[in-house]
């Protein structure tokens, strides 16, 4: 079967920096489905795994990237529950397996669900990777409770996670939402997200304040963690949390929120896949109740873009627009 | 009245490292209390303060160390509930202000409760600032629920913190408790404290891997924090929870923890007074919950040495023996 992908890293514009693949289909056993695949989305990690994962080396196999699919369950493994042959299903999947820029995929059905049915498929492959993280940052890492009446900053409230964050809060808590943006079009899609107050993270303590908060109960880092750091740990209440889903580029003084008594928690949304948690089937029970609130009108798709086709040429594109930071909401390819 | 408390940093072999000085009796008000102090305890906060906090300066008022109390209320603000005059008070009081090496002390009564009925004084003075620490650390930062059967790592098992932080998990939740220790004397300590398993620190992944660990659910880090670093980021499960009460010193890669989705949760007993935080009253109900389980015989009092008198000569001898590294427990000053 045909899969994109690349045995060695390098530039998008690089000959071999994404390439097609004749692989062996694979055969579903135990948990695991096999799903013929309609869409696809694009996230950061695919231009990071591109770029970092076989410097000066060459992997044996291809690596296929792809953390977001939309398609139709061909076959399934003997312990599966979740799903059913035929079924129309949606999942982010596992970084330390094969990924969803191919034909056919192999899943663990313990975090596939049931896909939007009011969505098209690339509306609907936009959203669980994204779904997942932001749902998992709000309620399995800051441990919002549903009814608190507390206000959360997510810096990056235009990107993939950020668009889909803001979202959930707004329809499922009764947080006040913050989100940051510069640009005219981005503060305008935060408030279409649901945002209550939009504020610039060029200026991030000043705007917050004149926002109307001296502090804020929460904050959800999706956006350069080193750079906010400062501004972050100034702007925390004290026994108050911070999420980030961002690598610490260069070090961050952690004992600045001390004091505070604060929290630092990480959101990796592979964790669960990764290490087969006991709890692993929490992400097919989040991406069930994503579906449920997408198709009683309560959330909307963040699709901003659709690429045609299961070609090099259709990701080569969509990497090179992801790579250039200009982005709002995200990016399908249908195949 | 008669305080002891410095007004320049020195070594504590330096003759003004602390001295004795005649300071103006407080009044109270508002939540306020004055309590005539009949025993206190020595914490690692006071040498550190002393140390570090005038430095190359004189500060214009001396600064009274001292955050363990017992006394007895002599008089109480108009906003008080908590306690009233005569009541035989414990608690750790408030970094911001004067502390208890002091013939009478301001506190606001928040923060305090009725001492133990089946303790000395000595002997209830130790309890208060490791006991809230240790309370505050377990169940309002890692968040332990008393019936989950899960476990957790204390480094730094024969210190303060430690031996009330291993007696209070051990009597009121499910916890299986590993704590570090690596001299006779301290792992004797820590099995009495009710410690499950003691291992070496200096050698801490092999040995909670032969106690029966690959990973623990909670690490409470009392010690040391950069340079078991490695190890706690190897040792926690995914989607554990790791809290410190010790600063870092080489900067630690909070990344390491990222692919585990683990948290990572300061402890400091200050920030609820210093920041008059809406819970403020929480350390009241502490203490009178720690207070509790000392009446009904289910702590003990920590206490392993008793200096006697409010004198300069006291004080320095208890900070002598705090520097050391080397005690076991708590040391307590008798006025």
């Amino acid at each position: 079967m045909k899969a994109i992908g690349f045995k060695t890293s390098h530039e998008i514009e690089h000959k071999e920096s994404l390439e097609e693949f004749e692989i062996q289909k694979p055969i579903a056993k135990g948990f695991d489905i096999i799903v013929k695949i309609n869409a696809v989305s694009m996230n950061p990690v695919d231009t990071k795994v591109r770029a970092l994962s076989a410097i000066d080396i060459a992997l044996d196999a291809p690596k296929i990237l792809g953390f977001d699919a939309v398609g139709i369950v061909e076959s399934i493994g003997e312990e599966v529950t979740t799903v059913s042959v035929g079924n129309r299903v949606f999942y982010a999947g596992d970084i330390t397996r094969n990924g969803s820029n191919s034909q056919f995929q192999t899943v663990d059905s313990r975090i596939v669900a049931g896909a939007p049915k009011s969505l098209r498929d690339e509306e609907s492959a936009v959203l669980p990777l994204t779904s997942i993280t932001a749902w998992e940052g709000l309620f399995d890492r800051l441990n919002v409770k549903k009814d608190e009446k507390k206000t959360i900053l997510i810096i990056g409230g235009a990107g993939g996670v950020g668009s889909i964050a803001t979202q959930i809060a707004k329809q499922t808590t009764n947080l006040t939402v913050i989100s940051t943006a510069s640009r005219l079009e981005t503060i305008d899609w935060c408030k279409k997200m649901g945002a209550d107050h939009v504020v610039n993270h060029k200026d991030l303590i000043n705007s917050v304040k004149e926002a109307g908060f001296n502090t804020v109960d929460y904050i959800f880092v999706l956006n350069n963690l080193s750079s906010h750091w400062d501004a972050v740990a100034e702007l925390i209440v004290p026994q108050g949390k911070i999420c980030s889903i961002v690598d610490v580029k260069e070090s961050i003084d952690i004992n600045k929120i001390k004091a505070k008594s604060v929290t630092f928690v990480w959101e990796f949304m592979f964790t669960r896949a990764m290490f087969s948690t006991a709890d692993i089937q929490k992400q097919h029970e989040i991406l069930d109740k994503v579906a449920n609130l997408v198709d009683r009108g309560k959330i909307k798709t963040t699709l901003s873009k659709t690429i045609e086709g299961l070609t090099v040429q259709s990701f080569k594109d969509a990497h090179t627009l992801s790579e250039s930071g200009k982005t709002i909401g995200k990016i399908a390819i249908r195949f």
